[in-house]
């Protein structure tokens, strides 16, 4: 759907607030991420794919830079969004679950996703602290439920939250080279490894 | 040590080999990489340090964009020579040596091993290839410990070497956040945790 979408049955111009229009154009920047790499996103090709002139949408983003960040930031929410807790009773199975999510993710929006990996590690600090506050959000649910990490007998502490965060590193890294070849290796073996890595990092030695 | 420099004993400027004296020049490119990032390693820095003319330095670099790709080269094949094994007969024992090497690389060069991290990250080609490769080339080295691994009981698979390649990335992360802020963490306990955590992901579950 474009900003402003005719409605096919009534005719009627949607009316929608500046912040809907945007989201709206969000929406498509990540589905374009789905299949190009970030670099690859220009204000020519949003307003092509939204119908909207360019003189619009520099309206809304000012300039590609600016919607860059903002696909990236929009990426990561949804990233954050999918893989919230469906509060299962066991740790490792929410864990697992949360991990199919990311995975299922990645392999949608392979792509792109790489790309803004790759982006988030280059120069650009904006690009990066938005990656790395993503991160750190994640982490910090794993440490939010806090009884389930008791039950695993993991303290919150600034090493196990070092780990933890570095342990985010393995899961991208595995979850991109998975997708990109699986060797053989089912998904569930996969997710499971990466829960067990965490468990090791984070759990105190027997 | 500067190329063709005179021995203060004898007065003698020792003759050295092209491949000698661009040797020379690299350890110097490496020594400034400990305290500095690796876009201020300039061919007038490094002229400045070696005593000798830029001119020369050009004769043996080229451009700057060359000399920043040997000196890549040059500090990930130190990474790989000292982090290899030591025949220790006990395979996690090997494993925690090795990453303690790697550990104290990255404690000495920090502010340029992040540096070169990033830059492999970003979008030179090159780098990454050298990168990527010295990264394979370490992960090779574990698989071609083949005693030491069946006695863990992991296949050499497609599916271990990848999961192998990812926790090196764990290990990067973790290590490069240790050596900024330790949070409390035991240099032993670091080296521990990273070693489990490869025993988990590529040994087969009990």
């Amino acid at each position: 759907m474009t900003p402003g979408t005719v409605d096919r049955r009534t005719g009627v111009r949607a009316r929608m607030s500046r912040e809907g229009r945007r989201e709206q154009l969000l929406d498509i920047g990540v589905q374009l991420l789905a299949t190009r790499p970030l670099e690859e996103l220009s204000i020519e090709l949003l307003s092509d794919q939204a119908g909207i002139s360019r003189g619009l949408l520099y309206h809304y983003f000012g300039n590609k830079q600016e919607f860059h960040v903002a696909v990236v930031r929009r990426a990561v929410g949804d990233v954050y969004a999918i893989t919230a807790p469906q509060d299962l009773e066991d740790p490792l199975a929410q864990l697992v679950a949360s991990l199919g999510a990311y995975l299922d993710y990645v392999q949608e929006h392979h792509v792109g996703y790489l790309s803004l990996v790759r982006a988030a590690h280059g120069p650009n600090e904006e690009l990066r602290a938005i990656y790395e506050d993503a991160r750190n959000a994640l982490v910090d649910r794993v440490f939010a439920r806090v009884d389930g990490l008791e039950a695993l007998g993991v303290a919150d502490s600034p090493a196990t939250r070092l780990l933890a965060r570095s342990w985010a590193a393995l899961v991208e890294d595995a979850v991109l080279a998975w997708v990109a070849d699986p060797g053989g290796m089912e998904r569930a073996a996969l997710l499971e490894r990466l829960a067990g890595a965490l468990v090791v990092l984070i759990a105190p030695p027997a």
